[in-house]
This record gives C-alpha cells, structure tokens and sequence, in this order.
C-alpha cells in the first residue's frame, strides 16, 4: 500500500485538476491511496464528477487556506498552518504510514517547509529538485539540481548524481543512467573551480556511470540521462531550453498565419504540429522531484491540469514502491561508511 | 581611417571565408584598411579570387602556423609566435594605427593573448564577451559575459552591464539599452548572494536603465537589450538557447520526412522554413565582441564562413569609429573618480 498526499490548493486549477489527476493514478495503481488537502466541499465535489466511489482508498483532510507566490516561505510555514499544503507537510512528518506529497502550490515555502519539517535521508546534504524533460531522440533526460540550491560544493553536486541515477533507475528503469557535469565545454579542464573539482570525483565515483562534461546545447540530444549542476546554472538551463522551444513555437505560428499558402500547407501538417506540440508540452512529463527528503515530494508546475497532476502522484507511487529512498541511504552509507 | 587585423587562419574555412569577409566590409566601408595575418600566397589568392585589387588598403603579413583548439592557451601564446593570431595579437599590441582584429580561431588562446598582451582599458576589471542574439520581435539581445570569466563579482557585473550598454549605443545605435540581470527569477530578492548584491547596485546605478532580473525562458522574448550574466551561466545560456532551435529544426525536418501528406505541406511552406531558418543563423548576427580590452577583438564562431567573417568586421568597424572604448574609459572614470 503507498499513500501519497495531494496538495489540492496553489496550483493553477484548484481541486479540479488535483482530485482528477490523483482519481485517473488510483485507477492505475490498485495499492494507491490518495489523501487529499484543501477545500473539503470542493474535493468531494470533484470526485463525484470523477464518478470516484471507493471512498476507503481516499481521505479528505480539510485545510482551504491557500499559500501563494506573495508569501515569504518562512512566513508561509509560521502564519499559514491551517493551509493545504502545511496540513499536507504536518501529516507527512507525522504519520509513518504515509509516502509522499505531491503539490502544485508555491515552490520556495514547499522546499522550505519539506527541508525543515521533513528530515533528510542520512547523510544527504541538501535536498534537490529533479525534472525530467523529453529529448529529440524519443527517451528522457533528468536534470539535478534545477533551482533547490543556489550555491553547492563538489559533495553535493556528487550526491545529486547519485540520487538521480538511483531516481532514474527506480523510478524510469533506466539500467545504468548516463551522468553528464553540465560545464562549458566537453573537455575535462573546462570550467570554473567547482566543476574542475567536481570532474575527477564524478570520474573516479564508482556508483554514478559517468560520461564526462556536457554543453547546454546537448541537453535534448538523448547522449545523457542526467545532468549534474547547480541550482542557478540548473535552473538558467531548463527554462532557457523550455523558453527557447516555445517561442520558436510562437514563430512558426505567426509566420503560418502570415500568408495564404502556408495557411494552405499548414492543414496537411495539422498531425504533425498536433504531435510536436504534445511532444513539448512539459504536463505530460510530471514534476520536478524533490529528492533526497526522508519523505517523497513532487513538486508539479502551478499551470497543472489533471494529466500532470496524474504523472506527478505516478512519479510518487514509483519513487516509494521502487524503494528509492532506502537505496540512495544504502549508496550513501557505503560512501561515507556509516 | 579604421586598421584591422583579419586573422585568416583557426576558422573551418581558412583565408577563403575570412579573405571574402573582409573584402565585402572594405566594399561597405571606404575608410577601412585591413592586415591579414595567415598564409601570404593563400591570401593573395583568395583577394584575387574576390577580385579585390586596390592594394593600398590591405597588407599580408606572413604566418602560416595555426594555433588549434588541442593548443593549451598560454602554450599557444609562448611556442607559436609565428602563427597568424599571435602575429596579429603583437601587430595590435605594438602599431598604434592599427584598432582592433577579427578572429574565427581557439578561443582560448585568443582570450589569454588578448588580456595578457593587450591591456584593459582603465578601471576595467575583467574584459567580458557579448556576443548577439536575434530576438523573437525581430530586435536583437546581447548577453555578456557569455564564456570569458567563469567567476566573477558584484563589480564585475556592473561594469559588464556598463560596457555592454555603450557598445549597444555605439555599434547597435540603440539609445537607451534596457539592462537585465539574468536570475532564477524576476523577483527582487531572487537568486544566489551574487545577484542579491548586484541588484541594488544595479538599480542605483545611473549610467544603465536597469530592468530587473530576468529568467531565460525569456532571453528571445525582445523584453531586453542586453542580459549581464557571470560566464559560466550565460554561456548556459546561450548555448542551450541556440541548442533548443536547432534540435528544433531538426525535429521539424525529421518529421516532415516521416509522411507524404506532410511532404506535400511543407513544399507550400518552402520560403518560410528558409526564412525560419536563416533567422536562427548565428553566421548573419557576427561574432562575440570582446569588451573592456584597449584594442577590439571580435571572436567569430570556428565555422563562420564569408557572411558572417564580413558581419565581425563590421562589428569591429563600428566599435572603433562609434568611439566605443573612449566612452566606456569616461564612463567608469566618473564612476572610480578618476
């Protein structure tokens, strides 16, 4: 039995994409139990309209104060108790029978609150954030860490390759993970301190399958299956690769609708586009997990609708069921004998 | 009267792209003379070649050794002192009528040569590339430092935003630049403590029309001039940014390959793919600039060919005849008193 808390407040879509996203895993996985936190009134409405009965798989914890961008983190955690996804995080510490939380909501007091309410798997420095992004050639590619940590060390860029590997391995059944160091050139002197620091390590660390540094420009090109950074550079990489790809979107649609004869050509592409579009639409790759906390968090985009709100409670039951978290303590332990 | 050095060796494609190049900027520009540095008898050939006859506006000098990209930089700089960029760099250093060079050659070298043989202008701390990027909106955006410093101050990112403003000014005329700080997000208080200190210093800095922080999904948006970025994460940036279309494209081509009726489609389409793709053509916007030294050095891509060898000098031309470097001096000798 895994049991994963869904934050049903901070997201764009509210109860309705949360409690639909949650119904559509439970359907998937029979030993999925679902508590569900916000609007009480709102989230058994929800369910009715999923035609969801099965009310012994489910539990509504009553919590519709809402956190929200504007709000500090800390504040958030002090002044905001009685809201869902602080409820969520106090039932999470509390009930050992309970795996993981899945929210939408805001993503400063989610890892403020996960990182100091939630312990950390032993010997963990800091907990990161994972995204997957799909590549060109068909496969994924996780990216660790994308913005949890502003400023590491060599130990910590090394632990996240080893919890992404063990993620990747878990939870995508990915056999033997390719980790790249993101840098600014492929050759093994590039770079500043950190990454010239952090190269040997990787290369000598007999538990991450190491395939030296990667450019930016290679992230959708499928050659790795993970890549290693920091929190800054992390984050500057997705979004610049999200950003990128949407307004080259833009473009092509602009441009289509400039003349008649593209507008003609377009109707014989209408699958294509239909499927390139898919292809680049981050809902249908879950959320960014947090790994590394003692407890499961999955952090999903705050535009969510229900088919990301079912991929992030997937990427939850996964992660527990495939024993993520006692693997990455177990690599740990043997790394730092204890 | 503007001298440049046109280094015709280190590039894919030698004296004919860089001979090409330089001979249509001397065509646009009556009062540019150029010094080519590379093989004589290649050289000469390829002005023959470009039917330029008129003599008296350019020299050859000698020096057919090339330095590579396998080159370490400061070896470079110390054993190969007859190759083409080495020549070039001493030749700059040493003739006070001759103001900057264009280089498609190892970048490395060409960074170490510049700072260790050529001077800062006064007050500059650290010379930072910019090179230039075409926005969505059909504008452009520089980012500086995109490469040449991987770690870097408050200070330093100031004076990038300063020098990359003037440069926009001058060669770009573009009257006021609006400045970004490149952060994980365009909140105030976001990011590491390295753009937490540079924010306010930005803000109140007179001499930039500061815009805030920027995240890089939005680098192509047109929202900015200029994004001011340490090295290690702009050059993250740009290259997944240039990465994302042209993985991109190569999707849209596979795919319009998968299926006849998309075939028929596309040839409805023809001009505006062209269009499409020549916009994204790095080879049409010239080379990375290389601000704050006392001479200009414009770096162009290895592969540049004739088109974008001609947009480098260009670039380099109007550097010195906008009075560039003078202006960026008086800049920050208001700003250092002195």
């Amino acid at each position: 039995m895994v049991r994963i808390i869904v934050d049903c407040l901070g997201g764009d879509h509210g109860a309705a994409a949360n409690v639909a996203g949650a119904v559509a895993a439970m359907k998937k996985y029979d030993d999925l139990n679902v508590i569900f936190t916000g609007d009480a009134h709102a989230v058994r409405a929800e369910l009715e309209k999923c035609g969801f009965s099965d009310m012994a798989r489910v539990e509504i914890v009553h919590a519709p104060e809402e956190i929200t961008g504007e709000d500090k983190p800390t504040d958030a955690i002090r002044l905001k108790r009685e809201s869902s996804m602080i409820k969520g995080i106090k039932i999470l510490r509390e009930d050992e029978s309970v795996h993981g939380m899945v929210s939408t909501g805001a993503t400063g007091a989610l890892v403020a609150a996960a990182t100091l309410r939630i312990g950390r798997i032993k010997n963990v420095r800091r907990p990161a954030f994972c995204p997957i992004l799909p590549t060109m050639s068909g496969g994924i590619v996780g990216v660790t860490d994308s913005g949890a940590n502003m400023t590491v060390n060599t130990d910590m860029l090394l632990q996240f390759a080893i919890m992404g590997s063990e993620y990747l391995k878990g939870a995508f059944g990915i056999d033997k993970p390719r980790v790249a160091l993101l840098n600014v050139g492929v050759e093994t002197e590039k770079g500043d301190d950190l990454r010239k620091a952090a190269y040997p390590l990787f290369s000598e660390c007999e538990y991450i399958n190491f395939a030296g540094n990667m450019e930016s420009r290679d992230l959708l090109s499928g050659k790795y299956d993970l890549v290693v950074c920091d929190g800054f550079s992390g984050n500057v990489l997705i979004k610049s690769t999200e950003g990128a790809c949407v307004e080259m979107l833009k473009m092509l649609k602009r441009d289509i609708y400039s003349k008649a004869k593209y507008k003609i050509g377009a109707t014989f592409m209408k699958s294509m586009f239909a499927k390139e579009k898919e292809f680049m639409n981050y809902q249908n790759y879950g959320g960014s997990v947090l790994l590394g906390t003692e407890k499961i968090i999955v952090k999903g985009h705050g535009s969510s609708k229900a088919v990301a709100v079912e991929k992030c409670v997937e990427q939850a039951y996964r992660m527990q069921s495939s024993g993520l978290n006692g693997r990455i303590e177990s690599v740990l332990s043997e790394i730092y004998g204890e």
